[in-house]
């Protein structure tokens, strides 16, 4: 079905400190495109064709109030919406404005106040009374648990490998990391979720400027090119999941997206995996086929004990905070940044292949990119 | 910019009656998708790719909880939100999904409550205390009438025409039509905007099923091809707009739209314009240069007169109703039935290149799309 696909590559990026504050999700945006205009050579607002928003906030027209704020004038501008993956839909989005011809330039913007009217889906019944995300990160655990032997400890390692990623990261909501011995000693929330077992809700923004093969010259020497995309919806209630103990929607993106950028498991160097909660990392990393079934656990524990970086450099969203529309598109800097070489202290060295997996309501449904240098 | 598209066709739609109901978004989008699969010869719902959303409702996932209703597991899905625009974006952002080759077959679905949080913009401080878009409409109206000597009976010919048109509509929100006489009596709103010189919001949907010209002729021997496309977005603000008496933002969609489509003006069979309130379709008319500036309001009168149902067939946003998520996809599916000669009553003889003009918020955006068949 693909064919002819424009090449689409990234071009900058911008991102404002995870974090409370009393500033509206407009300005948190404009926030982080300002570092897209001052770092990006022979930019100007003329250049964009495409102004795209990703959130949950329920304020309308802001991909047009966000282009007024930045001097832009462009051609399309909407927002997207998919709970908390509207990021990564919003720039596939981008992606076809451009592979298809319509476009050449376009940039994506994603935020979110910490009291986001996307953090609970009330629309799923099928939740009961348990409307809460908690509630299907409790059930996953424990369908893990007993189908994999799964341990609160496993747990443990995946938060505490994140926050010790997240502290290199200068844009982390948290200022100080927790250790295993924390998060085991964190609060029960249910028999087997502890607070530091959860991602943080927190205000964020992020912004990517994309462009076309034909003119992306104009702006970088040194762009990263999206090479495979793969999504997949399978419901939006969680009682349509059929297997608790892994994510199907992921695992099927996966499949289109390695088949489309001609890649493998074997070939990622680095990946953003959507660590919603810990046993997310635990079950990304079986589904997307980067460990064998039942075996992520330990190795999360090795990547812990030795330090390595590969899975959510950044800290993922347990180590960084989830301003919903916005973590998509902090998921894609930090892998553009990781194959540019550019990600400081929290670089892997040598990565040319990036992954990033982003979901939204207990993997109802799931989105993967693939990004090579 | 434009390369080696991939054309992408009509091949079914579907409509709910606009009124005033007590059904949910959700399940006015699901009574429109319903007939498209009643009519649709092949079409299962595994055939599905993509399934958009287009509203101003804050219900969030929608495009999942849509998918799921309908029995679709999509690749893609999400919802677009641009204020009254949204259909056509949601349709143009379906037509890149599919023309860039990442998608074969999208549905598109609108729907809107008639206490829809679209229909002020708040975050317009720059309209004042007057937030409601009656202001800029008067404000309009004014700037036309000093400019072009326009008169009240040249609106109330607007409104009379499109609501006697909208009699032969059976999705139509009125059951009535309103003669020139009585759109002349009609209460003031403001000095020179009256009751039936406006749309009414309320509720509706509208549904539609695009696919690439690689798979269409599995669905249908008869599609209907979108040939142009052009979109604009000047601002968000209404005082940014430097000219009352016109709508710059549509003028310059249209140059696209032409363009893209190799056609101009003079070829246009017949054309849905966003006349939201009566001076629009004035203004709209000669900024698509259907009209040269000024003479649109004794062309409309001409209309009238000869019941010639060129302009607005379906009735308009004034005959029809205004749900403003659904209503550009509304105005998409009376183009597609006009030029498949499937209008009944409210059929322009030999159809054959239809536009379609749709906007938000004061022409601050708009989008135009032309169709062939």
């Amino acid at each position: 079905m693909i064919c002819n696909l424009r090449k689409v590559g990234i071009v900058s990026s911008g991102l404002t400190k995870f974090a409370k504050t009393e500033v509206s999700v407009e300005s948190l945006m404009i926030s982080s495109i300002k570092p897209i205009f001052d770092n990006t050579k022979n930019l100007s607002q003329t250049d964009i064709d495409v102004v795209l928003t990703s959130t949950n906030a329920n304020e309308k027209y802001l991909a047009s109030i966000v282009s007024e704020l930045a001097g832009i004038s462009p051609k399309i501008s909407h927002s997207v919406e998919s709970l908390c993956n509207s990021g990564t839909n919003c720039i596939v989005s981008a992606f076809s404005y451009i592979s298809s011809g319509l476009a050449d330039v376009a940039l994506v913007t994603g935020a979110e106040k910490s009291n986001s009217p996307g953090l609970v889906l009330n629309w799923d019944k099928s939740r009961g009374q348990y409307r809460h995300p908690i509630y299907w990160s409790s059930l996953f655990t424990s369908s893990h648990m007993r189908k994999h032997g799964t341990k609160m400890e496993d747990l443990a390692y995946v938060s505490a490998k994140n926050h010790r990623n997240a502290l290199d990261n200068p844009y982390s909501y948290f200022d100080r990391s927790y250790s295993f011995e924390e998060v085991m000693r964190s609060k029960n929330l249910t028999d087997n979720v502890r607070l530091l077992d959860c991602s943080m809700p927190c205000d964020g923004a992020a912004s990517i400027l994309l462009a076309s093969e034909d003119v992306i010259q104009k702006f970088t020497e040194d762009p990263v090119w999206i090479t495979g995309i793969g999504q997949r919806t399978l419901s939006a209630g969680f009682a349509r999941s059929k297997n608790l103990s892994s994510m199907y929607s992921t695992s099927l993106a996966s499949q289109d997206a390695y088949r489309m950028s001609h890649s493998s498991p074997s070939t990622i160097d680095v990946a953003e995996v959507h660590d919603a909660f810990s046993i997310c990392e635990i079950m990304a990393l079986e589904d997307l086929k980067l460990v064998e079934p039942g075996k992520a656990a330990e190795f999360v524990k090795n990547l812990h004990d030795t330090n390595n970086k590969k899975i959510n450099p950044r800290g993922g969203l347990l180590g960084t905070g989830h301003p919903l529309g916005a973590t998509g598109i902090a998921q894609t800097i930090e892998s553009y940044q990781q194959l540019q070489g550019t990600a400081g202290k929290r670089q892997v060295e040598k990565a040319k292949t990036a992954l990033i997996h982003n979901m939204s309501a207990a993997a109802t449904s799931s989105t993967v990119l693939i990004l090579q240098s």
